[in-house]
């Protein structure tokens, strides 16, 4: 059912890439696999998947240097026509990704405000636009940025630990989730139940995760890489072609809109950010963590 | 986790009512508890939580006395630092609210429509932009502007009463709910569940009523109040600032569509409501209300 | 409860049709019953409902005679007083309709291409806008363009059976269903599911479509048409106009949406279908079709 007649042509950048950038200049040499400091990449040439391993201990925050790692590997397999897909997960036990990393948002400057923020939005167009087959394979905790990586996947499978949960947070801390984070996880979850769990800052446990449909899957831990192994090769039996513009069409209206607004968004962030009422209540947080543990 | 330096910022007046209004001329007196005709409202000022009880007999219609005591009163309290939450539930047994007061739509003047009408909007504005936490304790019947009222709000508890039902049912009476009705309504069940309510003009058992999402949770009636209590400190556990913007990304645009159309839609509904074959069907349906009753 | 004094206002052609045609030309000579090649019609004056059965073997595509047909006969019911609803079903066994005929779509002209193109776009703009009740009871399998069929109509009843199955299944054959297939889609199953079906290409067997709101009902095959007409009954005892109205303001934008790019999406079709490597694609696939035959 698959003619193979449509697949040379498929694995061009997503629109928001072609539109805002300059011809590309990264390297297209063949890579087997790459591994920098803090995520794993190994990429299967004989099935076309990548796996993509956060090894950021102790909870794979999303710093700047995660964030730009994370692109340039995403850029790297995108450019890369022997990868169709990439499987997302993580190396530290009981932790998927603790989100973005709140040193990077506290009694920093305003230029490294804004870089921060760039990066985070680069990784989020990156992902969601993305033109290979993406699935979170969750097999640990993924509040606030770690949940948004895996709404911008194209499947969720969740360890099924209740201990687990996954959720975008950030009101607990008194911060507030961008536009484009509330628009994917609409995208995903409905206008409902979003907005109660977003102006919650809810933490859901596997089970309620799925319930939600905030994950599409539960499976026991030990047989999470197996089943992510078997719904990529359910995608990838799809034509490339057809598939990516299915979901260039499901995605673009939300992708345009952060493209469209893109500085804007960083000068929100910065104002925001950057008031003493906010850098007070990030201070306390962090001084919470540290105290939970020790 | 909720900074207290987060909440001095928290209790501005919606995007929408700042833009339109000149100066709030109210005043800003510490108010306990107030009572007029229609509305009894109390503040416990210890858990911030005001509660709003519907007694207006025989059916708590939405009269434009009504309406204009429920705006003034929900402007006293947002206006009052100390009230951050308020629970809307009915004094009468068996109803919530019946709705928009008929008789308000029936034989009067075009200046007559126009301000019922414009009182209409106002209290939606105030109430589904409102920055105070919302539930509503739906302690009886709740059709059409009743179940308006209850979907304005964050959250709704339900007596598990399968005798008392709720829905936007306009469509029964020949009359057709406003485009800002079907935003509100979509927004919380989704498109496909409110295109069909809406079309067939049902009025949903409360059971019913919880499957299709219309209310997030039933309890027995005599529980009802101690549960919209637990709920509304659940609420209030978010710093006040952060759950506030939340909710205004989540409601903004459906807020600014009546906003920017607001004349129109005025004009829309006295051109409607003065057609004759409204007029007439509105008279059988009041007639046969009567009947009813004797 | 339906003040029979609304009634005399509501059949009005849908606004698009208004706007963009000329006057009607068509004769609005009762019409009983009316049987071309390929669809049966048959109205019962009493009841106000027609019956549209697909009569087009072996799988009832939609050829562009098919369309043409379809339009047509749904035209001269909208604009026949007797008539306020119509149920859609097939003749033919096991299917309900296969979809567009990629006959249309292979090896012909430019011209072709735009004309079968338009005539597909117009019968979905009649059915998606139509003033009446629509009903589809979906006696077989139906995918792509007969599932659109069936998603356009006001409610979706199936037979129970297993083996049948429904969906937009477009991305098996390496193309993309059109944004308004998509529109029409997420509308009743939401973005998530629409996503996720789209991108698979899924055919969901009758059950699974049920779980996911795709079809409304499941009923054993032999008791079919007797539920899709009660359900006609309960939609058509409410007053039209008000309905008509209601059904307007759930589906306009999506229709508008249509209507102003309809060139466009014209041009598009033909670029696309037109591409040496999908019309090899689709070659393969009517391959197979035939092989699987014999």
């Amino acid at each position: 059912l698959c003619p193979a007649g449509v697949l040379p042509l498929c694995r061009r950048p997503p629109a928001w890439d072609r539109a805002a950038r300059p011809p590309p200049g990264l390297p297209l040499a063949p890579c087997r696999a790459f591994s920098d400091n803090k995520i794993q990449v190994e990429l299967d040439e004989s099935s076309g998947v990548a796996m993509m391993k956060f090894k950021s201990p102790p909870v794979n925050s999303l710093s700047l240097e995660f964030l730009t790692e994370f692109s340039i590997g995403l850029e790297k397999l995108e450019n890369n026509r022997a990868c169709r897909g990439v499987i997302i997960t993580s190396a530290v036990p009981k932790i998927f990704s603790s989100g973005l990393d709140i040193t990077e948002m506290c009694g920093k400057s305003m230029e490294h405000y804004a870089e921060f923020w760039r990066a985070v939005q680069e990784l989020w167009l990156r992902l969601y636009g993305s033109n290979m087959v993406t699935v979170a394979a969750v097999n640990g905790s993924s509040p606030a940025g770690g949940c948004l990586v895996a709404l911008s996947c194209d499947y969720r499978i969740m360890a099924e630990n209740p201990k687990f949960s996954i959720g975008l947070n950030e009101a607990q801390l008194g911060i507030v989730a961008p536009f484009w984070f509330k628009d994917t996880f609409v995208n995903v979850v409905g206008h409902r139940t979003a907005e109660r769990s977003l102006q919650l800052g809810s933490l859901h446990p596997a089970p309620e995760a799925h319930r939600l449909g905030l994950v599409d899957e539960l499976v026991p831990e030990e047989k999470l890489m197996e089943k992510a192994a078997a719904v990529m090769a359910q995608w990838l039996a799809l034509p490339d072609h057809a598939r990516q513009l299915t979901k260039t069409m499901m995605r673009k209206s939300v992708l345009d809109r952060l493209v469209a607004h893109r500085e804007e968004d960083i000068k929100n962030f910065i104002t925001f950010i950057s008031k003493e009422s906010i850098q007070k209540s990030l201070r306390m947080y962090m001084e919470m963590l540290k105290k939970r543990k020790s």
